[in-house]
């Protein structure tokens, strides 16, 4: 047995007109929630120190800059690794990353035990469109205002096991959790922010999102025989509502903790890193049953090349 | 809309003494009764035509090759092939091929209306072991019994749309999907055999046997938005139970026909083709999403390569 006590730190809106310092605040008060529930580690949402900044068109780039960190930890985030830092719990959260160079990146990180960051991951699965979309109920401008993430799918030692991170949108594509499963991931944190509707199809509500949001997670875990712990930031943030459905699952696919708010909520779940092994050493064995010579097109084509029209 | 009214055609147990004969009797009621629904195409189980022998040792190659077809159709499959093509309906159906040159697979088959074979397909992903296991509570012998498939992952323009097939434990590897999903697959075909119990874990029963079989196929749809359809050969097998579940899944990855009982059963769904449109241009535009830099290993390394120790 080799338990983490993970919990995933769900949390709701966050409005534009709030502070870091502010939301800083409520996340120091799930750590200390979690402190009280003896946690290892815990998990925040992707951008979670704002509020979900991309469905806002913004032409002004100076404006969308103020949404992003120009360092890690900062003088608003020091609170919360100083605190992860004495409470002996590890991290992860995400945030808008602008490089000294002037990349912009959707990142999330991994803090171990001393409040050190030991691992980072640049969102590679950006959804959404570049520019303006008026045939859309509301935008959704992360390929305008990211970068996809140039640090591919990395796996880290870590809390005495190999984790790994994703962000929202990459736990829809196997190769996320494939890539990951390939150098032996026993845990994948993930945080999201996902809108309760689709801004493409009115009749897709929060009911199919969740199941879709299940159903990704529950077959990347099943698939690679891993843990995966999914965290939303959720509710409605200046009326846009997002799901929540915050998920701890085990490694044969099975939700062992899932939220029931749409408000900052702590779900906690015993994982043990060796339960992953049965499903690495049989149905999922890579070596043994893995036909590689057969998947070429999987990293030989992005786009779909359709077989010839009969003639 | 391009519907095709696809009937699964489940089939209860095959005991080692049925004669070919007598089984494809049965199928030929199965064909019945999708005339009567109106069907347009019959998608039969894996190894359809004999008892799932890979569950017994044979040390000698004769009496295994009496488990394998020579040539499709051939005497006792000749009145299934001329009943659908006098229903003018097309079907999918598995069986043991024995090919000229000694090779033996676990094959599929795609007949057109007409009843002309369009294509073929060859397990790849075969599960369990070589050499007699006194470990198991039952053996799994197809790694001995059949060698991997050499075709790929085709597809093929057939009945008014792209049609793909897969076998088994194919389904439970997202690669399966992905490699017909970047050929533009709009309904995939498949049928298994698949115990009601792990032979290597006893604590995993039927429930959690069926759980996996569908978490697998809803998300291998939604993550490719096409049609599924899953169609088992169950019940009790010489002593052996194995899963039924047999399902229709819809390209968001929703359950829209599904087998109520463990015997011979026809599932009816109208799969709109046009349906698998929406997911392809939007979350699911590969060309737009993807990231292949990022997936290298999943086609270079078979199996896990561990990130370095800590030094």
């Amino acid at each position: 047995m080799r338990v983490l006590r993970v919990g995933g730190a769900q949390m709701g809106p966050i409005q534009k007109a709030d502070s870091r310092q502010a939301v800083v605040a409520r996340m120091v008060k799930l750590l200390d929630q979690a402190k009280a529930q003896q946690c290892d580690l815990v998990v925040f949402p992707e951008l979670a120190l704002t509020t979900f900044f991309p469905r806002w068109y913004m032409p002004d780039q100076a404006e969308v800059d103020t949404w992003f960190e120009r360092e890690m930890p900062n003088a608003a985030t020091r609170p919360l690794f100083d605190k992860a830092a004495a409470y002996n719990i590890g991290m992860s959260f995400g945030y808008a990353e602008l490089t000294p160079d002037g990349h912009h990146f959707n990142t999330s990180i991994l803090v171990d035990r001393s409040g050190k960051i030991v691992g980072k991951y640049r969102k590679i699965h950006l959804p959404g469109h570049v520019e303006f979309d008026r045939k859309r109920t509301f935008q959704h401008l992360e390929k305008r205002y990211f970068e996809p993430g140039d640090l591919g799918f990395p796996v880290w030692r870590a809390m005495g096991g190999i984790l790994g991170m994703c962000i929202c949108n990459d736990r829809r594509w196997p190769e996320t959790y494939r890539v990951m499963g390939l150098q032996g991931v026993e845990l994948i944190t993930l945080g999201y922010n996902t809108p309760a509707v689709n801004s493409q199809r009115d009749s897709e509500g929060p009911e199919q999102r969740l199941f879709h949001n299940r159903l990704s997670l529950q077959s990347g875990a099943y698939q690679n025989s891993t843990w995966v712990v999914a965290v939303a930031k959720c509710g409605t943030e200046d009326g846009h509502p997002m799901i929540a459905g915050s998920l701890i699952v085990n490694p044969d696919g099975e939700i062992v903790a899932e939220a029931k708010s749409e408000d900052d909520e702590l779900i906690v779940a015993d994982c043990d890193l060796d339960a992953t092994i049965f499903g690495k050493e049989t149905i999922f064995d890579f070596k043994r049953h893995r036909r590689i010579e057969h998947y070429g097109r999987i990293t030989a084509q992005a786009g779909i090349v359709l077989p010839p029209e009969a003639t």
